[in-house]
């Protein structure tokens, strides 16, 4: 007699597999009993570095009006996004999360039955942002673990709406070059829209590695994503963005609920922007970890995907399980992030922490393996 | 030869009209060329009363982990949220405010060409998120500004998959007994969800005022929305929940993006339920500024619906257009908010804010009318 309300849920709601976040420093710590702080997380590819005092500073003093409503059009950190890209506010929509515009994407432009296309290995919001709004979600094989364009482009079919592109993509590290982007530009249908996801761009130094934002003027149909959870260092408060056509960014700002960037987020963000010390301190240490923790796989004769993120992905080695080496890696207090999901299940990714925070993974890892 | 994109976007998106929040103190600032100051903003239902000191405390706290995700369970502010409504974890869902909710109910629930059942002069934002999914919102005619629940019952049909109840409602400040919402419960087939929306739960003191998380055992079907951005103070930093079966709160958070809610607003949340003393004062300050809005309309012969809420509907007097009020009360500093997109064309409605603020008010208004 009673109603089973799964069976009431659209299509895509009963088989959606929510998104599964790296595991939090505080659930480890009541789980084994441990002090948070004897806790090493590389799991959420977070900025090491600490607070930014440009951030810090501008969110003491934005809580003073912690009773009022965010400024829903966020006029302050648009007009400071405007000038640091060099682009106009009404090519901007801001998201709770650069996550939170990849929905948007799809609210705005998928239908039940549609699909969209991503690569293999991709980044798993992709496939739930598809999922939930009923439309199929083709993976195309990846190559060497990156996306290749090639097949990406051939994939696409008429009820294609958007191919989600990630430069570099996560969990891999790979990237795509300039000329590889723009010949793929160039085969993509003028209707179907393009998602270049760039939430890592700051970390890459690749001479080759394209702007999306310049791409912008030539590709009308791109939307391109960042985010300041990584170098910026703002993954507390959630914000992120979209650079894109102003005819785009209206129909994104439609579905983009009213205050969904809160006030702190707003005040940080703008000023986060211009503190240019912090952002390349980040990159510093993202770059030193980088080395270190390459030259710990290559002493530990690990295979590693090379990458340009900030963080790593690693093969177990042979007659060892991923999953029981991260059970081995919590024990020891060390938190990284399975990738079985990912269609890696021989894989761990780690994020590039602090010399110290990277030593403490590097000799848990030679414990568990030993 | 070049691709409109609008004619691309789903059906629903097309058409959308995006919620229109009350004018930012900065905005008018910036188009009058006055001092934050010296302006009034009584437009959004905010509190009055300035930070909660815990709330504060604890955000400072919050942001020495700026670089680190929030908790995407929430686990905090559920155990907090689970003392103090004796409710168990499995039945929370957290929000970006308590507007996310309402996006999650539809999203899960209703498919293009379903329905949605409101009130007239109900929240705006009901008919968004059901038109954001194709579906058709059918607005039953309010009896004296009110919900009519008897007529809301009757309108459901066979595509009806959601009932908005906003109790009290905003804009109008009106409210269902507990006879009449257990009538109404009742009457809704088991199949077809009910949205409770208690956002002003609070301030009301009616003997009859029906608790809805008290009804939940009895009504399966029922989900209850609360938020922390009224009498809490914490509009700003975007947090609200519903309460529920716990087999609802699973499909609803399964369309939750992971880190809907920002670390700032999980502490702040948590350490405002414990602030009986703020919460307190917020209702006091309401219930005196209630009076003074009423004594100050009576004074005027001015129209007002009973509200029990933190905010009044006043109909401006014959000869006057509402719009016109409404930018007189602008340009003397004081924002109010348009009603006419709720079918009060006729209305004006006003937050309650402290005592210097009200006369502010009061005067402008005055001197608008003279």
């Amino acid at each position: 007699m009673s109603v089973n309300f799964k069976d009431l849920a659209v299509a895509g709601v009963q088989t959606l597999h929510p998104y599964q976040p790296g595991k939090p420093i505080d659930e480890l710590a009541r789980e084994l009993g441990l002090n948070e702080a004897d806790i090493v997380k590389l799991a959420s590819n977070e900025n090491p570095l600490g607070p930014g005092p440009k951030a810090l500073a501008a969110v003491e003093q934005a809580i003073a009006d912690i009773t009022l409503y965010p400024d829903g059009f966020g006029f302050d950190l648009k007009k400071a996004l405007c000038e640091k890209l060099g682009v106009e506010m009404n090519q901007i929509t801001l998201g709770n999360g650069s996550s939170d515009i990849l929905d948007f994407i799809t609210r705005v432009f998928v239908n039940d039955g549609d699909n969209v296309v991503v690569s293999q290995h991709a980044f798993a919001i992709y496939g739930i942002v598809a999922a939930m709004v009923g439309a199929e979600c083709i993976q195309v094989p990846a190559v060497d673990y990156g996306h290749d364009l090639d097949a990406m482009a051939a994939a696409i079919n008429e009820r294609t709406r958007v191919v989600f592109v990630t430069n570099p993509n996560n969990p891999t590290g790979t990237w795509v070059g300039r000329d590889a982007l723009v010949s793929f530009l160039n085969k993509v249908p003028d209707n179907v829209l393009v998602l270049l996801d760039e939430a890592y761009f700051e970390y890459v130094h690749e001479a080759d590695y394209p702007d999306g934002i310049s791409l912008l003027a030539n590709y009308p149909n791109l939307v391109v994503t960042r985010t300041f959870s990584k170098a910026y260092g703002l993954a507390a408060l959630r914000v992120g963005y979209s650079v894109s056509s102003p005819e785009l960014a209206d129909l994104l700002n439609r579905v983009r609920p009213p205050f969904n960037v809160n006030s702190a987020a707003l005040a940080a963000a703008a000023a986060a922007l211009s503190d240019d010390e912090y952002v390349a301190s980040s990159i510093a240490v993202n770059d030193a970890g980088m080395k270190q923790l390459e030259q710990a796989f290559n002493a530990m004769s690990l295979y590693f995907i090379p990458s340009v993120g900030n963080f790593i992905a690693f093969r177990v080695p042979q007659g060892f399980d991923a999953a029981a080496v991260y059970q081995g890696l919590l024990q020891k207090g060390v938190i990284v992030r399975p990738v079985a999901n990912y269609d890696m299940p021989g894989f761990l990714r780690v994020s590039i922490g602090t010399e110290t925070e990277n030593k403490a993974f590097i000799d848990a890892l030679t414990a568990v393996l030993s």
